[in-house]
């Protein structure tokens, strides 16, 4: 038996384990699930006789270092910032490592250490990044092959809830940690390329600059621009592309009424809101507005952001119910985002029946014999139920389908790695088409920026 | 012969040393300015024969405690992060020091080493800080004293162009830090409480929030709120106070047109632009907008912002000639807010035959009695030529007074101090009244946040 060290037993966990535990007969495996509350690693091998479940608290060094030292091969699903120390342990004690993770500086670094030993840590792995890098490198690949050349990349991922749950006016729910979301598109200005030229969005319009796609079968989305749509310009090949734009999905509107709560500060996280913890959901929305001895909170949000009352903008706020006088928000010292997060999450949790759904969009623009042509490449994957939800599996899937490649062999690239090699991404993505994860290509007249022909 | 030195000769030096070098006769003064451009120095003492100019770099520890341990008393009009060291040669010296800048932590932490030994420095007591805290604390304690209660304290500064002067569509001039204008109003939330409720507004919505005030003889104008309003309450003894609001007088209008480059993004200083120094004023502006192939900048921008074109904010644009097509920006690895700097500088510079104008507005509310009151205070100063500004006077009057005081014994508290107390504020600003540092006083209704009596 070889064992596989999966260390994090938290949600994203479920498909990646569920995949290993389903192969573990046939190919000889033994899924050791490791978290510091026994109780979760236990419910996800739902004692499988292949699978160990072992409580562990990866800042104690020693636990941590046996479990990976009786490891063939380690997995970490721990948050990001907790990799380091069980990747210089895999380092030392000479085991392989994935992670769904983006590469930091300091996991970049160990690079020539990774590579002096011969071992494969392959990161980013997962959704996004992973999928997007996979999908994206196998038609970036294929068009240069052929000798075109790259014009536009447009990219969109999004997180979102499947039609068949989605009743909510906001037409989203939180498949994935609601801070994020809260807090999305903070911190630095959205820079992208589009004909050449570099554009900057800052924070307080980003919501109100997105771009629309189409998802066949699906219907219209739109897409808000990523902080860092140039980070993978060198590791993608595409040094010298005029248009390159990377972006977050939502149903279309979302942004117009997410833009209320950027506008009214709400979303800050940088201070504390005075006695936040004895608030109404109203006292903290009226904060954000001038005092009036009696107009109430409702008329002076509306003419503050010259909301109409017949505006769906309006129906949204309502139905968040921020105007409550009787909702606490029993938060102490909390944040605006950190109350805003609260008073969403009473509204967006995905239920028990809930399913969610994941949707990448990539377009490709391309110049090939004189002639300019587009590819788009789309896919959606819902999730089955609250266990296996599409988030779990997008991310989950191309973990544990690297981890047995990478454990039989088939993929033997060393050093501090991501899966932009056609080796690697070929058999992943063919692999995950079995579980649904399938892009649909098509060709379509090149668009551009220049639509119109102008 | 009693020796002040004044270190740092810069614009706001000028009157500090005329007030010296005036009295220096009568009051058996020597005054040793020094500054690390020696030119500059000898321009501000114009030959007075109780006067000399020295080279001074702060930064030369020999050279600085020499100039400190030969003088009676220490002025120092440097900017406020190198007051510090100055300090220290003061504490060690055993000399008195006066700073027209913010006490900073460190300058708190010598307090007891200043009170031990039987020191003075006397700091934020230049306009804003300075005459700020004067002409409050005057009212304040007035009002205290007859037994009435606090219920409203406003205060606002703005340093402008005098009238006879403003001849742009903006009603602006820089006449001070223009660096300090462009990114006002960043780093974190404005907050402040009226009528008992604290209230917050992000930059994104800052100059869109401002409140009107009349100020005699001069017109309407506008403030909008400080971060920092809350930052003197105790300080000024009004923790109880149910509205207190500190804010920045412009031009009624100005901000109105101000929040065009902050929902562009041009105020940003928090990262470069790509390929600076080779732009236009065209490409930067268009930097912030949406590539399309034939639609103007212009026409984009006046879209992208909903402005029509009879909205006097586009003539101000216009004004400023951000969409030259010849105007280079010539910054290397530039951010947008010094890209933007240049840009103001073109038409918002002082020219020497332009005179400058400091505005000060607070108003008090208060209960006696049963009763509701207000007194409004009112002081307008304008420069009489470029060299002794409006800025230049209410900066440096009172650092000169206060100095003067202090070497003659009338003001003898020790201690890091700022000038809040009445036996250093009164005397201060009846001498500011013979050089036309003046405040009017009136009542008026009291009006606090409910005017029309709802």
């Amino acid at each position: 038996m070889r064992n596989i060290l999966v260390i994090g037993a938290g949600r994203s966990s479920s498909s990646l384990i569920k995949y290993l535990l389903d192969k573990s007969s046939e190919e000889n495996l033994h899924v050791i699930v490791a978290d510091v509350d026994k109780v979760t690693a236990e419910d996800k091998i739902n004692q499988h006789s292949n699978a160990t479940a072992i409580s562990l608290n990866v800042f104690e060094k020693e636990d941590r270092q046996n479990a990976v030292k009786n490891a063939d091969i380690v997995i970490s699903m721990l948050p990001a910032r907790f990799h380091l120390d069980v990747a210089k342990d895999c380092l030392e004690f000479g085991k392989n490592l994935i992670t769904a993770s983006y590469v930091s500086k300091e996991m970049q670094t160990l690079n020539t250490d990774v590579k002096a030993k011969g071992l494969t840590f392959m990161n980013e792995i997962g959704l996004d990044p992973g999928v997007d890098h996979m999908s994206a490198m196998q038609i970036i690949d294929r068009i240069k092959e052929k000798g075109a050349k790259m014009l536009l990349f447009e990219s969109f991922t999004g997180g979102l809830v499947a039609p068949e749950s989605d009743n909510n006016l906001w037409n989203y729910k939180f498949s994935w940690n609601p801070r994020n979301v809260v807090v999305a598109g903070q911190g630095s200005v959205s820079k992208f390329i589009q004909e050449g030229k570099y554009k900057y969005i800052p924070y307080q319009k980003l919501f109100r600059r997105t771009e629309f796609l189409h998802i066949d079968g699906y219907g219209r989305f739109e897409g808000y621009a990523n902080r860092d749509s140039l980070k993978y310009r060198s590791v993608y090949g595409l040094d010298d592309i005029p248009t390159l734009y990377r972006g977050t999905i939502r149903k279309v509107g979302f942004s117009r009424a997410w833009n209320v709560f950027i506008q009214l500060g709400m979303t800050d996280d940088t201070y504390q809101i005075e006695d936040s913890e004895n608030m109404t959901y109203r006292d903290f929305t009226n904060s954000f507005l001038a005092y009036h001895p009696t107009d109430s909170v409702e008329l002076k949000l509306r003419h503050y952001l010259k909301i109409d009352q017949d505006d769906i903008i309006w129906d949204k706020l309502m139905e968040l119910d921020i105007f409550s006088k009787t909702k606490k928000v029993e938060l102490k010292n909390a944040t605006p985002a950190q109350i805003l997060q609260k008073i969403l999450m009473d509204s967006w949790t995905l239920q028990e029946d809930d399913k969610d759904m994941i949707v990448m969009c990539h377009k490709f623009g391309y110049e090939f014999e004189g002639k300019k042509q587009q590819i788009e490449s789309q896919m959606v994957v819902i999730g089955d139920d609250q266990t296996y939800t599409a988030m779990a599996k997008t991310v989950g899937l191309p973990v544990a389908i690297a981890t047995l490649k990478i454990l039989n062999g088939e993929i033997t690239k060393t050093g501090v790695l991501i899966p932009i090699d056609k080796n690697v991404y070929e058999p992943i993505l063919k692999e995950l088409e079995n579980y649904g994860v399938k892009f649909t290509e098509k060709s379509v007249p090149y668009l551009g920026y220049n639509p119109d022909k102008l």
